[in-house]
């Protein structure tokens, strides 16, 4: 019985360090070493090998080491074969200090002012009270729950849309396609933390960007599949949007010379939100692994037919 | 009986609206305007008119707008006229979110990450979990303590330091000149919110740097004449400061060409970290005119000898 990993080596040689201590019983390999593949019953990974059901046939659990899954061809896994997103509190805490700074940069409208500096002009804008200012998480999962509860200090008005009906004290929740528009009308700053599946693909577009307040901002830490760029660069173009905060693009990196690099109202970080930390991470895959072994549901298990 | 207004005007529309509303017998009048001299016994104000003790003659309270009180001319104004610096929950919240939003910034990166996006650079920098990264407060007032509070839940390790001694649960206090070393050795992001006063003007320089961690950041929320802005320049560039992020200069507004305003790890914006908001000043000063008819102690009122 092994453990193989298949991600960033520097964090997979500090997986290896915290497994020989926790788990030292555990045999456990950095990609490409794998030991004997008949023995691989666990397999942690960013992107798994393609051939993944033939040549590791004994396996037992896919680990994401990731907290999303949509690197993975869900239809090359064998539907038997159980999938984990990574449900660990250093992703959790990571992605709240990320929206929590962006948001409040939004608020008080630092690409603004970091534009201004620039252009050596010292010239307050006004502030709107927390309490004024409209903030909307698209995606209600641990992640944009950890968000609306570190927001919730600062007294801003929240809101939270998801597919399913949630009941968030301090938070009006919208469900469903049907109450998207609504939802999207009292967003002054609309965070994206979906899954990016194929209802999501593209969602951050033209159409769902006309619902929103003139002068809103957008803060992207889901994927960049969520958004059409032509889209954001036209409504921060016309006004539509004031500035756009994301940490996620489609190509990663993007191509040399893409618009984003240098527009103005665009911050971009390099998929940093929320990064796994080998401590909690290993803590977290133990876990899981002593629920295996106990025939007991596994923490962050993936339904295909969602795709998260 | 009246109350002058001599600061911001348009915000001196808004205090004239809400005292016609809350006292509707007390005369409100917004300077130059100033009805009888006679009259006036209260006066609100960024800077005082310099002969305002023989031109109002009657004049019973002076508040500050600001949270400081280092604009006035102390020894200007009659010793037995007590003055009020502005403590209102307006000026907390914008001092939590504005704080809060730069020592996020700092502790993810951002100033760096957004010199790498000017450079077509998709490069992640390994983050340190918050329980390691140490955030310190010089200045334990109102705002210091407000601040700290708004931290903790994003698990940073606090300390603070203050003239007196305080005690605060979870933050390690240090209080005194003999203590500052040992404050100032860990804290990797240090924010200042001391009063402006003879002893703390210039205690931004290069022996306090000094004392910092190497590649420590900087957030200066207090007042200009705070820092030693050729000592920040040189700290900056010699790699014992990483980055800072000023919302007040010395001048103010910093004359062309200064090198604040260029400089790609300096993030400079115009004095607003802490505005008043009219609602909540309005209240706070009509709060304190009811003490004063009561003849109780007033909130905020200013220690001449210590200067704030």
């Amino acid at each position: 019985m092994a453990f193989l990993y298949k991600a960033d080596p520097v964090r997979g040689a500090e997986w290896a360090r915290l497994f020989a201590e926790r788990r030292p019983d555990l045999p456990f390999h950095v990609w490409p070493e794998t030991g004997d593949p008949a023995a691989v019953r666990f397999l942690a990974a960013w992107v798994p090998p393609a051939d993944l059901a033939t040549r590791f046939p004994n396996l037992e659990v896919v680990f994401s080491v990731g907290a999303g899954v949509d690197q993975f061809d869900l239809a090359a896994l064998p539907p038997h074969l159980p999938l984990v997103r990574m449900v660990e509190p250093g992703i959790i805490g990571g992605m709240v200090e990320y929206v929590t700074m962006s948001v409040l940069a939004l608020h008080r409208d630092l690409p603004a002012y970091l534009g201004q500096q620039r252009e050596e002009v010292w010239k307050p804008i006004r502030v709107r009270p927390a309490a004024r200012r409209r903030v909307g998480l698209l995606g209600l999962g641990e992640l944009g729950r950890a968000v609306l509860a570190a927001l919730a200090p600062f007294g801003f008005a929240l809101s939270g849309w998801g597919r399913s009906r949630r009941v968030i004290p301090g938070v009006t929740c919208h469900a469903g396609a049907a109450e998207l528009p609504a939802f999207l009308a009292g967003c002054d700053i609309l965070v994206c933390l979906l899954p990016l599946t194929e209802e999501t693909r593209g969602i951050l577009r033209r159409d769902l960007f006309a619902h929103l307040p003139e002068g809103a901002a957008l803060v992207n830490a889901g994927r960049g599949g969520h958004l059409a760029q032509q889209d954001l660069l036209d409504a921060l173009g016309s006004g539509r949007l004031s500035a756009a905060i994301l940490d996620v693009a489609e190509p990663e990196p993007l191509p040399p010379g893409h618009p984003f690099w240098s527009h103005p109202r665009i911050w971009l970080t390099p998929h940093v939100a929320s990064m796994t930390q080998p401590e909690t991470a290993v803590e977290a895959v133990l876990e899981n692994l002593d629920r295996h072994a106990r025939g007991e549901g596994l923490v962050g298990l993936v339904d295909r037919r969602l795709g998260y």
